[in-house]
């Protein structure tokens, strides 16, 4: 027979690894509920119509439609010059549109101030490469419906929370806000309609260095003085200098006269994310002057989840107060946090449920089945977990397969006899 | 605008159903874990081919396929008269597809006997009606590469607990083999080729009752001769004489010259539940002669779970020697057990978590956020769960909101002030 595989760039869980994503989940869920979130499930199918609104960026073109049912060969032909007439239903490419059409279907049965948790999978249909899947998990947290400081603080705190509460100690956010963005780039000079482009290049800023930043603008043909200008501005002696959060990093890092307003609400964060830390440690937060986040729908704060053993981000959000009042026909503020469960559940501690106490009956063929049920019965109400294993005569590889497994002693049956011995397994 | 709704026939999940969703999820995965079963995950989307071997019987026609991507106008045209070009996934309609498959991949790797748990969302483009939805999740365990008994009695002993730790205590399995069956039909003289319709027509003597059914089978000109044995056999004095399940069950319940091996399984899947029982209580097992249980690819015994609460089953499965090793080219034994999660959950009663202190925090809108993040903090750092709420005018109807939300007590927070005490909520 020739192999059998999932579906290309989708992935199969064996026990080891699906236990490992469970487990984490369950922390991850238990945090957010203690921090106030509520969990809250959408079906994985959206009208198309919905899923193609604009809300969804460049993830849109890349949704998997489901084939309309019952199309006649008319209606087929009739769709060659019009594809999405094959279509009414897409699986979603995110989990912030489902999040704007529930709160629009259910808003009058939720709180005034929602804080919703949703930890579901997204498709897709991306080339796939290494660590890219077309089906992988999303942990989003968001806070509809509160335009103060409290929102992010609140998801920047649940969020540093689940990390540690993952082993993950040492993670810290970068943070920014896209009107300081804006602002900066008005002030060195640069054409509204060139600022999209401009960002998309300052994004590049980790990779390429300010050099290489500056040269593909000028490269560009973006106006010549706006880039000489930022071009000083990124080779101040005072950029880069370290201060601990707050007010006068954040002015350090800017030119002169940034936003009041803007600073005051970054500033009130960092207090914050201080208070909620306690008196010890410092703020795990950073202010990036460059942090760009690629969505265009962001209006805000920004943040960066990031950890001393990656160099990547694992994880990120920001305020998108235009979006989800969207398909309600109003503006509601909301502000969302998604730390990226695929990376991280690579980095958390693979070891077994230390506490697990699993047992494999190693017993005869010839032990009648009602023996067996009687043994594992009475271990199992003991609060074990176990697994019956008929002899084999390679008893070595039995037991060893079983502690790979994650089983931690055995014991073996014959016909009649009452419980054996428990050994633990090497 | 108009209303927002889920795409027809699938639901949203608010906080409260799928808090409890989740709980209820939780405790099966630990007792079906605690018996030796192992999770396991696969992708929603399979290739069309696999989903339409042949294994999903009728649900193969209620499958959603996915629309090919990059399909240019001609390939659009040339479809017309074959649709399946225009698709090459689909969604699962069940979870056993998914398992044969997962199976035939990575068999290597995985233990002897397979004990799997897939806990899983399917899609089937039904007709919506009342409890029947478009998505809904099943919970499937299932055990590969164990011929005996001890399989069956495994996943009835799992079920029966899991059962019974949802408090849903008194539940009991029906049981049967369709080789009984069939060897049944030919002993009262049905032709083999009237055998499947006479099977569907006995499916319904719960509900027709026995002159219903050979009312039925004399409508459809099934063999007369047959039907008249079949009519005596069901009017027979000692047919609903209650034994406790053994083989004196099964044998009075059967015509005589039952074969003997088929009978000793059975007895020895009951022994094995009434041995992990313990001495206290029935075994909560019943023979039913005539359980025909729809699919066509069972081959041994089949199982209906059932529970006084309701007349409706529970869950169901059975043996399908056949259907494992489909996709791998060779016979694999295979038995499951899957339990009708969408009815159970909605029998499991919806108390709160009673242990959980939940907290709400009424703050002044003055409060800084630094000083309510510290007073979040130090709960949630004491076990808590916490939601902070804005005070508004009506603090009563907000206190009533948070206790229909599952809060338990509350404090009121004003600014530069420790942390007020806490009252319980009515």
């Amino acid at each position: 027979m020739p192999p059998v595989n999932p579906p290309r760039g989708m992935r199969d869980f064996l026990p080891a690894d699906k236990a490992r994503r469970e487990r984490v989940l369950a922390t991850i869920r238990a945090r957010y509920r203690a921090h106030g979130f509520d969990e809250i499930e959408t079906p994985v199918l959206e009208e198309y119509a919905r899923l193609h609104a604009g809300i969804g960026g460049d993830n849109e073109k890349l949704a998997y439609n489901v084939l309309r049912r019952g199309l006649s060969a008319d209606a087929i032909r009739a769709a060659a010059d019009d594809p999405a007439a094959l279509t009414d239903l897409g699986l979603r490419y995110d989990l912030t549109v489902p999040l704007a059409r529930f709160y629009a279907t259910h808003r009058a049965q939720l709180p005034t101030v929602f804080r919703a948790i949703q930890i579901a999978p997204v498709w897709r249909a991306e080339r796939p490469q290494k660590g890219r899947y077309r089906q992988f998990l999303q942990c989003d947290i968001d806070i509809i419906g509160d335009a103060t400081a409290r929102g992010e603080a609140e998801l920047a705190i649940a969020t540093l929370d689940t990390i540690d509460a993952l082993g993950l100690t040492g993670g810290g956010i970068r943070i920014n806000d896209r009107r300081l963005l804006e602002w900066m780039l008005g002030h060195f000079g640069f054409a509204a309609d060139e600022q999209p482009g401009v960002l998309i290049t300052i994004d590049k800023l980790d990779k390429t260095g300010p050099d290489g930043v500056t040269a593909e603008l000028r490269e560009r043909g973006t106006t010549a003085a706006a880039v000489d200008a930022f071009e000083a501005f990124l080779h101040r002696p005072s950029t880069g200098a370290h201060h601990p959060f707050g007010e006068r990093q954040i002015r350090t890092a800017l030119p002169d006269g940034a936003p009041d307003e803007v600073v005051a609400h970054l500033v009130e964060i960092g207090a914050a994310v201080a208070a909620a830390q306690g008196p010890s440690g410092d703020v795990p937060l950073e202010y990036d002057p460059f942090l760009v986040r690629g969505m265009g729908y962001y209006t805000g704060t920004i943040f960066e989840l990031s950890h001393p053993s990656v160099s990547y981000s694992l994880g990120g959000g920001g305020r998108y107060d235009g979006m989800i009042g969207r398909f309600l026909g109003q503006d509601v503020p909301a502000v969302g946090f998604s730390i990226g469960f695929e990376r991280i559940v690579d980095l958390v501690a693979a070891d077994q449920d230390a506490a697990a106490d699993a047992v494999v009956l190693v017993h005869d063929r010839d032990v009648p089945v009602a023996e067996l049920a009687a043994h594992k019965a009475r271990l199992v109400a003991s609060g074990a977990r176990v697994r019956l294993e008929t002899r084999t005569k390679n008893l070595k590889a039995l037991l060893e397969r079983a502690a790979a497994d994650g089983y931690t002693s055995f014991a073996t049956v014959a016909a009649g006899q009452d419980g054996a011995e428990r050994k633990p397994l090497a």
